[in-house]
């Protein structure tokens, strides 16, 4: 059997952010303001750091403000929700983002239900996972909406496949299900107690592997021409696919690095912009 | 092989609602204030004038006052969600039912989310869609609720048993199978577009039935020995399931009716007496 042709996230992300920029530009001259997002960031987490200062990076090349909120470590609930709120109510910003973790001592999920969710570009909100499982509009978490655009930019038909997703996490396992499910797909979740694993990964015509067990889908778990989906991140740029086995049974297969991290960005830029253009009134 | 052992949702429901009675009679004893739940109701619908005088029976034999709250046929959107706005900010209501349909010129969802979270007795907000999928406190939607009573009372250990949910509506599909991937089942969601949907019925170590299509589910889809919840409900006290060839494959299975439809008014007025004792702070 042939190789799997690579699923390009990088080249894709990249026609997205032109696309963005271009909206971004055209906003600002018709408005006379720039999309913008807050980053909130508590405490100095050295990776967290970097991933803000990055975010930040991309925003400004795609001509997006950004404003960067950073809190002490010692921030309480009541003031990281009170921070979020005020962000909320800001007309001058469009879009918020609160970088994770925020520490054990927060209610994180208090936090993120201070974020509006017209404002709620990184898709964290219960407003947002809601309007992502009934398929009402609304912004999508960044990793499930980008891994769709993928499919789709592909041309893979999700409607009455078998779809498995191997992860139940809040923001990626759950979601990206959902959205599968709102575009017909067959869909099952899997997670650290499922039974036979292989046997059920074997089922999917498209699978995404997104738990973070660095190479825990096998080739051999892999039904011959399935996609293959790698939403993974492990140390030592490894994901949860097993890709040197992967890429002899697949059909297409993201890459990693590559293939879904790019288009996380590029989704939470995106999303900014139309944040933005909705307040705005354009 | 024998034939399954029936699961008996009218004589759960009881022991259910006689407990429920007993907490609302210590709470009204403590506080000098009765449980109260606001049904709402738009239009004259027939089938849903029955049902929300059967739902404010069960809460008067239960102890909980019931306020009626009937607006006429023609009641805009604006009008509803004003109306339960202001329900949610009675501290004289502790739970607000809105009853299915409110015609098709409202906007539904817009007038769900006017209901208060700590009010939403009936699980239909997106808060509470939420909170059922992400395993945190909150109020469910009342007949997945009430599934998952039945299953835990029949000792059905879900943990790493593959569930298949046959529909994916908002109030029941979707939750159910939230519901049991939170405790630890492995959820495959079938829907109108599943292809072959007999050999993914045919997987389940529990079915759901869902859909409302009569006797989609056969005996020959199941799996010997499964545990299979009907909670359709069609014409002619027809659920999805066909019983008399499911009985014969099934280990346990729930009649229609009698099986699935009594747990639902249960968790109804189960979720009304703890959502008052949390407002009146018992």
């Amino acid at each position: 059997m042939s190789q799997a042709r690579l699923m390009d996230g990088t080249a894709l992300a990249r026609r997205i952010v032109e696309e963005t920029a271009r909206k971004a530009a055209e906003l600002t001259d018709r408005t006379g303001t720039a999309p913008c997002l807050a980053t909130v960031l508590v405490g100095e987490d050295p990776a967290s750091v970097t991933y803000v200062r990055m975010k930040q990076n991309r925003c400004r090349k795609a001509g997006i403000d950004s404003r960067r909120v950073a809190l002490p470590a010692e921030t309480t609930t009541e003031e990281l929700v009170g921070t979020l709120r005020s962000l909320s109510q800001d007309p001058s910003v469009h879009g918020i983002l609160l970088q994770h973790p925020v520490g054990e001592h927060i209610d994180e999920r208090a936090a993120f239900e201070a974020i509006a969710p017209e404002k709620d570009v990184d898709g964290v909100t219960f407003a947002s996972f809601a309007t992502m499982s009934f398929g009402l509009p609304g912004f999508v978490s960044c990793t499930p909406g980008g891994i769709l655009r993928l499919l789709d930019a592909y041309d893979v038909d999700l409607a009455g496949k078998r779809a498995v997703v191997v992860g139940r996490s809040a923001i990626l396992g759950k979601p990206v299900g959902m959205l599968l499910l709102a575009r017909d797909a067959t869909v099952t979740y899997c997670h650290s107690r499922t039974r036979e694993l292989s046997s059920v990964v074997r089922e999917a015509d498209v699978v995404v592997a997104a738990v973070g067990r660095p190479r825990l889908v096998r080739g051999q778990d892999i039904k011959p021409g399935a996609v293959v989906i790698d939403a993974g991140y492990n140390e030592g740029n490894v994901g949860d696919v097993d890709f040197d086995s992967a890429v002899e049974r697949a059909s297409l297969i993201t890459p990693v690095p590559g293939g879904v991290g790019p288009m996380t960005i590029a989704t939470l830029l995106e999303q900014t912009v139309d944040a933005a253009a909705r307040q705005l009134g354009v």
